[in-house]
């Protein structure tokens, strides 16, 4: 994957109804109709969600009589997970971090508790 | 995690440059100055990127005498991971149809080997 698709990508889930819309294909593919049903939003602004989408490779659209349906996409989310992965020693290392800071304050709790000799 | 601080991470990291400095910071706290080296941009540009990045949690600041230091938090990207997660069901789906037409080729190609009896 370029490094331009993975920006699309990362860009196109920077969208709650875009998230929302990716999570309603995990069903089945889907009209822009029935993609709008769920929203307060028009279904010429689904549309313009659903363009951003099929930019970034997400989904794919077909026709079935007069609907044109949208189906999820998912490769490029592997893509996106690869490169996040590498920074799960750091989030990690924050984890730790808070571990020690616990430790800490249980020690510190265990020595006001205990008796003055 | 809200889920506009999902919109904003994922918002963040839509940029190239952006993902770069992410990656500078794994290697330590860094100033503007050192983050803006590599790349052909003014440090006022990277200054904006850094700030980004600070919205959607992704970074904090603190001072070493007249510099701001940028540090990595990479807690808001195990969110990102975890929200990506749900859909490695889909993506493996569609290896297993690639899976599947691989196999199918292979038996075409073999078909298409054996003598005619």
């Amino acid at each position: 994957m370029p490094a331009d698709q993975l920006s699309s990508v990362f860009g196109a889930l920077a969208d709650p109804t875009r998230r929302a819309i990716l999570a309603q294909l995990t069903d089945g593919d889907r009209s822009v109709a029935e993609l709008s049903a769920p929203f307060p939003v028009s279904q010429p602004a689904i549309s313009r969600h659903l363009k951003v989408l099929e930019g970034a490779g997400l989904i794919s659209r077909s026709r079935r009589a007069t609907a044109r349906l949208s189906h999820l996409e998912a490769e490029p989310l592997r893509e996106a997970t690869a490169w996040l992965a590498r920074y799960q020693a750091y989030w990690d290392e924050s984890y730790d971090r808070l571990d020690a800071l616990l430790a800490a304050l249980k020690r510190t709790q265990a020595d006001e508790q205990s008796p003055i000799e």
